[in-house]
Formats: C-alpha cells, sequence, structure tokens
C-alpha cells in the first residue's frame, strides 16, 4: 500500500517509474544483468548516458554551447567547485542569500575565496525575496549566485536577477525540470537530483562553454575540476550509474506529462490549490510573503503551534507523509515536487479540513 | 534470463539481494514508500545506516577508534582529499605504485601537496609488486599509500606494507571484504562500492580518528573535509541512500556466507581455478608473476593475441560477459568479485577449453 509522500528529499518517484525499475531489475532490457552491474563504458550504458543528456537538452531546450555534466555526490559540493573553478585571489562574487542553501554556498565561498552579498533577507528570518539590484554588484565580480528556490523556509525568487552580463550561477537543486526557463539567462545551473529528478547520489551541471575556460588560480582537485567532466563526458570515475538510468527515466516520465510548461501549470495548481486553503483558514497561517511563496515546498504553520507534532502523526495515520518542517525552521512542510498528483495535494488539504475542524 | 558477469566494475551483485531489492522497490519494509524516496533523517532510514555500520564494523573487526564514513561519489576524489587533509607544504607522502589507480593517486598528490615514490613497478609494465621497502621513507612522510588490488593490471600486494609507524593508506575499492584484513594496520581504507559492496555512487572510508585531528594547512572545501563526515554521521549532505540500502544487504549476504574469512577461501579457490587452467594450457597465458597475481581480477592474454576480440564475442553469446581487458591494457580480464559463484568461474574454464581446442 502505497502512501503519499510530502518529503522534501528524498523525495517521491512516480509509481510507473518505479514499476518500471522494478520490472527491469534483474535483467535490464534483456542485458541479462541489472543496470546496476553493468560497466560504465559498456556501450548500451553509453547509449543510456547520450539519451539522459538528449533528453534533458530537449525538455529544458539547452543550446550547444552549453554542457551538460553528471557528477556523482550531493549538490553541497558545488558550493565549492563554483569559487574553486571560477575565482581567483583578486576577484570576488556576488551572492544573493535567500535561505538556508543560499547562505551556506555563500559561507562556503567565504571560506575558500572572496564573496560579498547582493542581497540577504536573513534579517527578516528568510521570508521574502531578498532586496538586490545590479547597483549592489562591485568591481572584479565573476558571478552571481542565487538559489531559485529555497526547500527549508519555502522561498521563491520568480524573476531572474539582472547579472548585468556577468555569469549568474543558479543552484536548481529542487526546483529544475519544474517550471520553464531560459538556459542563456545563466552562466551555470546545478541540481541534486532527489528532488525533481532521481535517487539521491546524482549532481545535474549545465555549464556555458567559455566559464570552462577560466583557468583556476591554484591547482584544483581533479574530480572538483568542471573540465574533468566535461573533457570525458562525465565519465572520469565510474559515474553513479543507477541515478542515472532513473533519470533517464523521469526525463521521459516528464515528456509523458506535457514537458517543462505542462508540469509547470500543474505545480501552480498544487501550490495554489494549498495556499488558498491555508489563506482562507483561520487555523492554518503561512508567514511568507504572497510573491515570495514556494512552489515546491510550502510551508505553513498552526495557529496553535502546539499541535503541529499530532498533526503530523495523525497525517501519518492517514497515509500523508513527511510534512514535518525542516529541523531548522520547525512548523510543517509540504513538498510538491513534479511527482506529486493534485490528487496528493487534495487529499492533504481534506486532511487539513477535518483536522482544523476536530481541533478548533 | 541471466548471464554470467565478469566485468571489472560497476560489477555484478548477488542474485539474492537483487531480489530484494525488487520486491521492496515500491514499498520498503511496509513504510508504503520506496528507499530511494525516504528522506535521510526519517528514523527508519537513520536506523538503517547504523545497522550498516553494525555489519561493516563486525565484518571486518573494526576497533572503536575508527570512523566508518559513507561518502556519496566515486572513490577517485579520495586521491585529492587524503593529500587535502593530511598533508601541509612541509611534509610529504610516500607511494607504492603498483599499477593505474596508484598511478593516478600519485599524480594528485604531487598536483596538490609533495609526494615521493616508496616502490613503483611501471618500469616493468605493472607485472610484478613494487620493490619497497621501510628504508625507503623520507623524512617528514606523514603517510604510506598502496593499493593491494590493481584491477587493470590484476596485480595484488598481499604483504602489508612496513609503514614504521606512519599512517598507512590503503585503496582498498577492488578488494574490500574480499579477505580478511587487520585494520590496525592502517590509518585509513576506503573503497568505492561498485565491485564489492554495492551500485556506483558510494565510497566506504574507515579511518583512525587521530587521523582527523590533522589540521590542514590551508582552508579545504566543507565536502572533502573527513571531519565533515566524522562529526554528522555521514549526513551532512545527502548521503547516497539507495546505495547504502544495498551495501547493508550485501553485507547481511556476506554474513550468511559465513563472513570475510570463509569467502575467501572462496575467492582464493575460484582464481586458483581460472589460474591454473591458464598456466597449464597452451593456449592462453598470464605474464604476471605468481606471487603478484591478483584473485579478483584475472588479467591474461590468448598466445595468438588476434583471437582475443572473437574470444569475447563468442564468450557473449555463451552468457559470459565482460571479458574484455580494460581499455589501457589490453587483452583479457576474468573478475572474480565476492558475487562471483565458483560455478561461474567453471563455466568460464570449460569455455575456454573449448575455445582453445577450435582455435588450437
Amino acid at each position: 500500500m502505497r502512501i503519499i509522500n510530502f518529503s522534501a528529499g528524498p523525495a517521491m518517484l512516480p509509481e510507473s517509474i518505479l514499476l518500471k525499475a522494478q520490472s527491469e531489475l534483474l535483467d535490464w532490457d534483456g542485458c541479462g544483468v541489472s543496470v546496476m552491474e553493468m560497466g560504465h563504458r559498456q556501450p548500451k550504458f553509453q547509449s543510456l548516458m547520450e539519451k539522459s543528456e538528449e533528453n534533458l537538452r530537449s525538455l529544458l531546450n539547452i543550446p550547444d554551447n552549453y554542457h551538460v555534466l553528471f557528477l556523482g555526490g550531493a549538490a553541497r559540493t558545488q558550493f565549492a567547485m563554483i569559487p574553486m573553478n571560477f575565482l581567483s585571489k583578486k576577484n570576488q562574487a556576488g551572492y544573493i542569500v535567500s535561505g538556508l542553501w543560499s547562505s551556506l554556498a555563500y559561507k562556503e565561498a567565504c571560506k575558500l575565496k572572496n564573496a560579498y552579498f547582493i542581497g540577504n533577507s536573513e534579517q527578516d528570518g528568510f521570508k521574502s525575496v531578498p532586496v538586490h539590484s545590479a547597483e549592489s554588484i562591485k568591481s572584479n565580480t565573476q558571478y552571481l549566485y542565487y538559489t531559485p528556490n529555497e526547500t527549508v523556509n519555502g522561498i521563491r525568487i520568480s524573476k531572474v536577477p539582472d547579472s548585468q552580463g556577468l555569469p549568474l550561477i543558479a543552484d536548481m537543486t529542487s526546483c529544475l525540470l519544474s517550471e520553464p526557463i531560459n538556459i542563456n539567462d545563466y552562466g551555470m545551473i546545478f541540481a541534486g537530483a532527489q528532488k525533481n529528478i532521481a535517487p539521491a547520489g546524482l549532481t545535474l551541471v549545465i555549464v556555458r562553454n567559455d566559464l570552462l575556460n577560466i583557468i583556476p588560480s591554484e591547482p584544483i582537485p581533479t574530480m572538483l575540476d568542471y573540465k574533468t567532466f566535461a573533457e570525458t563526458n562525465s565519465k572520469y570515475a565510474t559515474p553513479p550509474t543507477f541515478n542515472i538510468y532513473m533519470a533517464n527515466k523521469m526525463f521521459e516520465w516528464l515528456y509523458e506529462q506535457g514537458g517543462v510548461a505542462e508540469i509547470y501549470l500543474v505545480n501552480c495548481e498544487k501550490a495554489k490549490l494549498l495556499y488558498q486553503y491555508i489563506d482562507e483558514s483561520n487555523f492554518y497561517n503561512c508567514n511568507i510573503e504572497v510573491s515570495a511563496r514556494s512552489i515546491m515546498n510550502v510551508c505553513f504553520h498552526i495557529n496553535k503551534t502546539y499541535l503541529e507534532d499530532e498533526f503530523v502523526e495523525q497525517a501519518e495515520k492517514q497515509g500523508l507523509f513527511g510534512l514535518k518542517g525542516h529541523r531548522l525552521a520547525g512548523g510543517l512542510r509540504a513538498s510538491l515536487y513534479n511527482s506529486m498528483p493534485v490528487s496528493g495535494v487534495k487529499a492533504l488539504v481534506n486532511f487539513m479540513q477535518s483536522f482544523a475542524k476536530d481541533h478548533q
């Protein structure tokens, strides 16, 4: 019996993908081995990797002057790779800090190189989009960095920041493929897989060619050098093969849903359903500015906050899973990634209504 | 129809593990979600991680003064992490180079810090164990590094090098859990998962407490700092959850086989079967010194080398997969990791006999 999974990540996957992976788990496509047991240089696996890249390129209209890289491990390594690859001691990077993840990326950049704030909403508890403008960009700035969707506090920056022609780097771990984007707006995009793409252990990087011409000021670890992956089609070391296989299934699934533009409409509908109910209710509240509200991670509270633990407990009994807020933010959170059907959100609203009624 | 898989890695997994993973793929242990869909901080997943660690500790008798870390990504990142964590500009490390992997580790150490050879068998084409002795250890040496099993040329260093009390660091990617070891001989051991442990995308690190007291001479990326993982029970970033789940299944499977001492006997039997046939044959040959021969990766040639492509092709038709040698070494290679049953090796020898007969 499958439950409805609102986890912020690792997150739910479409049942049809899991069923397909299940049926192929001992024998992938007539090979007589699981995809997990196949060498990454076998022609069959190589063509899977190529197909994955093609599918992603097509879903996001990625132009030819961008590389698509498949990296192993967590997206958090990017917080170091970005300054190490793109900054020297003489220049700096501007960060828009709108939540935990951009804050951690900023700190890592400061640890290794030089970075400064273009905007920072920490003082208001990350409840709004930080004020940021192109005027704040200092000289010797090499790139601008931001996180369009912050999972912990549920903050979305929907307008692409004006980077004045400098490379804009975006951590899209929790929103890549959830809404249409114009790749040309970015110098680089990266995303950990475990929200909208695949099981944890894979990080996707989309990077414009010219950024790879930057020569780091000192030697950097080969495995932290984007060129290593660009020059070897991500096969310098063994890539996380099963995760790539699952990612490709997700890309194909997304096609079946009509692509990114279509899923965006569904994502908006899901978020609207939930925020609207919260705003209309006198039992729940969401204290995030309306224009800054994430469509992927809906963070909210019960007015009587002492009821939140009971809420989570009773929700689980009703088959609604993963509604506890992030340990640093508290409260409640429903993550509505691509795989979450509208019916899942409706079930949540129904439960919220009956919980409210029982505890008014 | 499953085939017999001699791939060097990603390598075969025991069928019983795949069957169990398959049955749980949509609903792990009655949770109503796949293990891939579960947050890594959920109590159920946390207890799986604890159990994995306990099982590994027990299989290898890991003492309490060693940390067990679960890292995402490929083992190759260790080539940089080791010098970055343990070396300053004032000291150096000694490397025993016995094949491609130790050679690459040495080069990465030289790129980032200072390293020198304790021994190097490159000149003889990596066909023997490099001559190495404690006398070669220079002053200011912080650690010694070696690779007990080299997959590309099939070289094994079975005797633990004398490190004169310095921390000995071993890349056991292709041999961890295949033979009994004394953890106390080592300062640190690491292993990529895709040979004897789990699908690609996980790296295990076993590191002695005191090595984590070394303060790096300059700031290092947080995700490349062993302390990050030691202080957070490997949950600083999202770990590769599915791979850890599979690793635990492998640990449990290994218990069922009688543990490491038992599987070592089986591994020796398998390697003996194959080397003995090769040595007795006048059709095949193995030009590696007998005392240096790997029990995990048996590299060999056909005397008439032009027949090797046909050998691989015909073997595949007989359901024997992955016998082509590494692209840098050529020839033929049969990898006999823990999951390979004796019957698989017997089937290979049978095929080799009939191929030899047909092509004498």
